[in-house]
Formats: C-alpha cells, structure tokens, sequence
C-alpha cells in the first residue's frame, strides 16, 4: 500500500491520522448532551491528548453548533484541526443553492467532512434517487468545498455494507470524491456489524483500487469488533483512523481511540499521537467523562479505573512478584496505575498490604490485623465498598489501631424537607460538642443532604478553620438491592478536594441521608487528621499522600 | 482443522462449546459479589439461554462456593453441567496428598477444569520451580481426576504470553496435559493484551500441533479485543468458547459471550447454542445484570438498552423506510427492540413518532404538537430524560391534550429525619384532598423517601384501592453535574410493577426526595389513568400496553 506522500504531508507509512469525533457522533449517543461550554472543554481534552481532527458538529442542524464555532478560539489550539461535519447536497440542487452546503461554510473551518452514500441500498430506497444522480451529488459536493480552499475528508456511509452488495458501485462513489478533489477517502462501517476479516478485505482491496489516495476508517461497535476492524483496516491500508476517544456513539457507540491509539502504538509501533501524550490517556480519559457527566467505565481498556486492578489474591501475589505476570503493558505508560482490591476473593493478603502501608509495625498475625479484616468483611457485608474509598478504610484502621480521635460529638440532627410555594424547601439543624462546648446551629440547602453539608461546616468551623479549604467535589449515590425500590439501601460516595488533593468516603444506609451523613463525617474526619499529621502529630506521616 | 469426533459426541465441525465463567471469572470483577443465593439464580439463566458448561467456583478457596455446590439441584439443569474450578497440585507434591486437588472433589461435580502454567517466566519466578516439575503438576494433577472419572478441562494459563517466549514449553505443557488423559485444552490470553492476529497464529499452530485435541479459547478484554479475538481462535480451529455472558472479570473483562455468540451464530453459520434460544439473549442479559446488582452498559452489543436505539433524525427517518438502513442484524432476533429516542439532535421527528401512538389525530403541524416539542426541550434542558421514562412522557402528552385528570391535590407534605438510639429515624407526613375530602396521614419508612411512598400509598388507597396492586420494583438515582457535589441536582427514575406490566417515571430536583416525589406521583397518575382506559373510559386503549 503506497501512501500519498505529499498529502500526508511526508509523514511516513508508520504514521496514523487520529480523527476523533466525540462532539458530532458521540453525542449521538443514548444519555448524552454536551452544553457548548461542554463541547468547547473536550475540544482542549482532546487537543491535549494529540487528536489530529476534532470533528465539532453540523451548524447546519443544530443552532448549538453554529454558536459553538463562532465562540471557540482556535488560537488557543496547539494540534488538532477542526472539522466541521456535513452531507452532500440534496438531489436535484447544486451545492451553491443548497443550505446544508452553505451552512457548512459558516463554520469558519479549514477541514470539512462530507458523507454521501455509497451502498445502493441507500441510494434508491432512502434517498430515493438515481446512482448516477448521486454519484454526481458527491462530486459536485466535494468540488464545491475544494473551490472553496477546504480540506475535504469523505466519509463513505455504509461502504462495507454496500460494497458486499455492490463493489462496483461502492468504489464508483469514492472514485467520484477522489476525482473532485477529496483529501481523505474515508471507509464508515456505519452499522457496525461487520467482522475484522471482512473489514481487512475490502479496505485492501479498494487501497488497491485507489493507490494514491488516502484512506480512512470509521467503526462502530455493533459487533464487539471496533477496535479490532480499525486495526484490520489500518493493517490494510488505512492511515487514518476515525473514532470517539471514550467510544461514546450512536446504539454500541464509536471505536474507541482510548483503546485503538495505545493498540496501534504501544503494541504495534505505528505512531499516533506523540509518545509523551501517551501517559496522558488516562487523565483525558477522566476528564472528558467528567464533562459528559458519565461514569468512566471502570472496565475500559487501558484507562478505566479497573483496568490494572487486581481481586484474585493469586494474581495479586503473582504481580507484586512480575508485575507482566498478570499485566499486558505497565499501566504508568498510560498514566493509569495498578491498584489491588479488597474482597472476598482476595483474602487477607490484600488486606495486609493496605494496612502494611499505614501500619508498618503489624504483622499478620497481629490481633489488630484480624479484627480489622473481620471489620472490613462484617461492612462489606452490609453494602459498604472500600475499593474506591481509601479514606474511610484509613478511619477504620485507626479506629482499630485507637489513634483516631474523637474530633467532635454529635448530639442531635434533623432534616426537614416540605414544600415552599412552587418549590421545596430543604433545612437541617445540628448540634455538636467539641471539648466541653456546645454548639448548635441551622443550614438550608438545595435538598436535605447538601442542608446537612452546609449545617456541619458551618458548626465546625468554628473549632477548626482548617476545613474552610474543603470542597466537595463529587457526590455518587448507588442504590443496593434495587429490587427493593425506596426501601433500598444505598451507598453514599463523597468525594472531598483541598489544596493538596483528593479523598474518598462511603456510607452506607437504607436512609440515603444517613448514608451522606456517615460519609459527610468521615470527610471531616479524614481531613481533620490529615492537617495534625501535616503537623507532626503523626510518625508515619510520610505514608500518607 | 479436524475435530476429534468422538470427543466431541459427534459433533460437526461448525459446532462450538459454550463455556460460561460469570461465576468464576465474573466474580473477580470490581464491585461484583454473588451471595450463595445470586448464584444458584445465575445457573439458571445461563442454562436458559444455552451454555454447554457452567464454571461455578472453587470450593477449596471460597467456603460460599462450596455450600453452593451442596444446594445447588443438578436435576433441575436441563441442558447445562456444571464445572468446579481448581488448580494444579502444588509443586513437590502429588494430587492425592494436595488439598486443593482433594476440595474439587468434594464439589462433587462430573467436570471440573484444573488451571496449569505454561509460560516459563511464571513457572521459574512466580512458582519458583522448574519446568519439569511443573509439567509433572500438570500431567500427574490431569491423571488423578481422570482417574476418579471426571472429564477434565485443562486451562493451558497464559498460554499465549508463553507461547510467544517459549513455544516449546507452552506446547509441551499442553502435551503434558494430553497425555494424561484431559478432554479439553483450553488455551488461555490470561493478560488479555494479544491481537487478533496473534490469537490466530498461535491457534493454529497449536492445534496443528496436536490434530486430535480438542481446542478452547478463554480471552480477556484488556486490548478491546476479547470478542475478536475469540473468533480468530475459532477460525484457526478452536471449538470450545470460554468468556462470561456479560463479559464481567478481573480488569477489563472477560470475553463477553453475549456478543460473541451471536457473532458466529447469525454471522459465520457456527452452532453455539440451540436456534431457539438466540431470542432468549436480552431478557438473560438483563435477568443477570439485575442478579449482579450492576446496571446493564447500553451499549453492550446485541443484548443492551441502546444497542438499535437511534437518536439522529436521519437515522430515524431510514431506518423507518428500511430497517436494515441503519441496523446490522434485525433486533427482535435476539430478544432486543428497535428504540428511537428524544433529544435535540433527534428533531421533532421522533418526538412526533412517539406522540403519533398516543395521539393519533395530532399532526406535525397541530399547536398540541409543538408545545410538546416545547415542553420536552424544556424539561430535558432542566435534567429530564423521556428515554426511559415513556409513563412520564405520556403524563406530559395527556396533560397538554387535557386528558390528564388530576386525581388528587396535595396540600402539604413533610419529611423529617433524626437520629434516634443507634439508627436513623425517618417519618413522613402528607395531606391531600381527592373531591372535596380531605385527608391527613404519616408513615415511617427506611429513609423520607420510603417513608413518602409509604404515606402516599397510605392516603390514596382509601380513594384508589387499585393502586394495592401496585409495587416499586426499582428506584434508580442518578447525579447530575457531579461537580455541585451535594448541591448537586439528581435524576430519580421509578419503575413501578402490576400485574400486567412496568412503567417507568422520572423527577428531577437538587432536592432528592423532591424529585423521588415527582416521581412517585407520576407513577401513581399512571397507574390510575392506565385502570381507566381498561374501564372504556380512553378511546385510544389500544395504544397501551
């Protein structure tokens, strides 16, 4: 396969175009709406993380993307390009009277990416039109943006599909694009059902077909195959590869770049991204999920949070001998780190590893060691989690080893929530003791846990103005036993941030205020005795981060 | 490739073993625990749908695991055997005098699958032995279950890995394996870090190697691959699939069976399971994620809630001409449905398909129809999602019609939480008038929001008694903009069950019990309109179900 030199700009065959189209096909996804604050977040995201392309959306169908192309700042972008996403022209009209045309235009970028169809399929039921009318459509489209100094990427809808059933005509429509200028000729297996054999022979049968021209790929996820039909593609040809870099898409969404990019580079030696973004992957990984307001996908490839996280008590044994035993590459190449895992099936061995780091003079046979096991299995039988939640399994263990102290006493809450004109109103009073004064004060909120918050700082502060620098940051809520609707318990996770980082507490309860309460508690706790370790109260201060 | 015959009963070359590990290998997933009971319900669905074998623990490790196989009633399984999972004897000593060797027998099972090393590097600095020594473990370990009748399933651990830095000696330990007599030689990706490329190579080789064999693959998910990467296996000659239906295990996963059945069932013409169950797929997807207490991924292929869900306006538009514009296999084939869903992107086409079944009088044009449109912005720009919530999309489409009747008023409620000895209170207070009476009541609950739904039910059903019938089978809360923390707003979606269905509601507020209350009367308001329309009073009955 001969690679157009001058078009890919003298890069060499070992290199890889990333196109990521997170803010146009990702947000075709079930569950997601990015605001344009969202979209002009993911545009940095992914800019840091060494996207080439960042495919933004279609002003021509959503008054959202117009606005975000007038707002972004592109002087503001080291790398990537933007790409603004549109169709062909409509039958029977030229590109220059057609508004989705026009409308591409407005979005003021360098890079267009035009689909038309190439499955006949397609063309005679759906669009209900001629092949050759829309052969001529794709030309004249592409022509159109050429004329207009644009970078024109095709991306050919449907062509694995339609090239099963009509190679000729397939290849007749990317032709008509290479012919009108096209830069980029990209293959979309836009139904996602197709498997890597079929992908890796097409692709290098119309690589074959087409030597000079640049050739791309667009995999959906309908068949568990995305990653593995981008790398067939790539293994065929394809020097350009289009994906969402979290996998979000339409139905099973997108190939994901988080897990193709760190396949094609780490595994296969084709470039990508930079080498140093590499480690950055996880981080982005994160902070995009962050912006969608999704949960990371603790099982994601490479990134997730699970990914180098050990349960089996062999396994982790066998890594904290040879880490490759029980992993494919190091996780800190990725930015992601290797964690192990309290539970059932791990044993007392992971156990003792986490209480080794805060209580280096325990032994395993030491009485505290079995009373904290048996505390940790007792909890997690009544639905807490310490896996995430490495404060409140610090709390514990001092709790056990008697050097926690008694910060504050609780003499009293309530919470009350009743309706307040067209809204509700949500109040909490508390009542504490520190030492031999008492205190007693009121908070509102919006809504009886973050009245609670409110109310606690409030009361606290007064002894402790340390806690002024804490903010909470994040706030999960998991229902248990859903089976059993509002009679559920749930697990409350808290997530608390100061100047020097993060920390996690749980609490669990069928009373979802309760269960914040335990959690809101343990945050002070933690923070209170983080500051005196600061301060020297504490020897094995070194061990805490 | 030739298979075996007789090993395999008979079997012809396009059938394959299904054999499911969720209950093994599952189970060393993050945040996965099977109480004795979840996995005596999980053999149950995995023997609905088909699996040839069931791995259900290792009673040695796990004293759960073997009060599971003492419960569990074998003659209940109509088409599934259940497997014991163990390992090797220990080096230096023999299978009889090993515990772990002498525990599976205890699991009184007819197969039980022993896991050997065959990558060197494990065996000389994990084990710490030589590589005699450990071909000895595998040979003598496979005879002695042999010799007490079982059929043995050797898993050739790490095969892979080893096979790429000792050929020789990963395929000597399988020949030592085969020698002594084991019925399958399972060859593991234990790190899940090869490609589908390598997957294939190796295969073959191997099942070259020993013609008369009977090959399984067992894959993890570390490079996004599982899937692929199982089929490659099966392509090179493997006949014996190992993976968990829900693609749940340690890091990233194991290969997910609910994919890769279908892909070589409806896409490469193998046998996997019986025709018949292919159905089946997406009710045991959802029955086993429900049993694991996990939300099922949407977008899981084939099997999840978005997997032929289709959100563009485009998509809807062709897929409503030609459902295989935008589909690769037809849904209902699995058990699964076609979806359209609501949202800017998907413009008023969808939301019109929707209302078209509730309304059908309503035109694209009627002034009904775009205040919908308006309202459904609105609402999903506040926090709502219809998408799962339809009960309260078709409250909000009655209501702009004037076919809501408005069942009941509230006048006041009031939820109060305290603490009280060594637990939490929760009371609630609520009074409503329904015509021109009206009434007061309290409850209690576990948590307000319990205590709220225990009120409400208790006030209404004087006036509804219909509504006893009715019970909260789940009660889902989701955090939006997570970032807020405890200020944040939350999405509560309520599925409500009678005795001909489910209905889910949903309310959104920064006050969770305000939103679980919008939620509750909705369902409510349902419930109640739903027995209506039974009664004749609604014309459009049909509609409904």
């Amino acid at each position: 396969m001969k690679i157009n030199d001058r078009r890919l700009g003298g890069r060499e065959e070992k290199n890889i175009e990333i196109f990521d189209s997170t803010l146009r096909d990702g947000a075709q996804g079930e569950g997601i709406s990015f605001s344009i604050e969202d979209k002009l977040n993911i545009v940095k995201a992914l800019d840091y993380v060494g996207a080439d392309y960042i495919e933004a959306g279609n002003p021509g169908s959503n008054p959202k993307d117009l606005e975000f192309f007038e707002r972004i700042d592109r002087s503001k972008m080291r790398h990537a390009r933007l790409v603004a996403f549109g169709s062909t022209c409509r039958k029977g009209t030229a590109p220059e009277n057609d508004e989705n045309c026009a409308s591409l235009l407005t979005a003021n970028t360098d890079v267009v990416a035009v689909f038309g169809k190439t499955w006949d399929l397609h063309v005679t039921d759906i669009l209900k039109t001629s092949l050759s009318e829309n052969l001529r459509m794709i030309y004249d489209t592409v022509k159109f943006f050429k004329s207009h100094g644009k970078e024109v990427i095709f991306d050919a809808e449907h062509y694995f599909d339609g090239f099963k059933r009509n190679a000729d005509y397939a290849k007749s429509a990317v032709g008509a694009a290479i012919d009108a200028g096209a830069d980029r000729i990209v293959l979309c297996e836009t139904n996602g059902g197709c498997l890597p054999d079929e992908v890796e022979r097409i692709t290098a049968e119309t690589c074959e077909t087409f030597p000079d021209a640049v050739i791309g790929i667009h995999c959906h996820n309908d068949s568990g195959c995305a990653a593995a039909n981008s790398m067939a593609a790539v293994k065929a040809g394809a020097r350009h590869v289009q994906g969402t870099y979290l996998g979000y898409g339409e139905r099973c969404g997108n190939a994901n770049l988080s897990t193709v990019i760190p396949n094609l580079q780490i595994k296969q030696d084709y470039r990508c991204v930079p080498e140093k973004n590499l480690e950055r992957f996880t981080r982005t990984a994160r902070w995009i999920s962050e912006i969608a307001n999704l949960s990371l996908f603790k099982g994601m490839p490479y990134v997730g949070g699970s990914a180098f996280s050990h349960k089996a008590g062999m396994h982790i044994d066998a890594v904290a001998k040879e880490s490759a035993s029980f992993e494919h590459i190091n996780p800190e190449s990725i930015g992601n780190e290797r964690r192990f895992l309290m539970s059932e099936v791990a044993g007392r061995g992971t156990v003792l590893k986490k209480i080794s780091k805060l209580a280096p003079n325990l032994t395993k046979d030491s009485p505290e060691t079995a009373e904290i096991c048996a505390r940790v299995k007792q909890l997690e039988y009544e639905g807490y989690s310490f896996e995430a939640a490495e404060a409140s399994f610090e709390l514990l263990v001092r709790e056990v080893l008697g050097t926690k102290k008694n910060y504050f006493t609780l003499n009293y809450f309530k919470t009350i929530v009743e309706p307040e004109e067209n809204d509700f109103s949500a109040s909490a009073i508390i009542k504490i003791t520190v030492g031999d004064k008492t205190e007693i004060t009121a908070a509102e909120g919006n809504g009886p846990v973050h009245a609670l918050d409110n109310a606690l700082r409030r009361v606290l502060e007064g002894f402790y103005p340390q806690l002024g620098g804490v903010h909470l940051t994040d706030y999960k809520v998991r229902v248990l036993e859903p089976q059993q609707a509002t009679g559920a318990k749930v697990r409350v996770l808290i997530e608390s941030t100061d100047e020097s980082g993060s920390w996690t507490t749980v609490g669990v309860s069928a009373d979802v205020i309760a269960a914040s309460w335990i959690a809101l508690v343990s945050s002070v706790e933690y923070k209170l005795m983080k500051e005196e370790k600061n301060n020297g109260y504490d020897n094995d201060a070194e061990n805490f981060g």
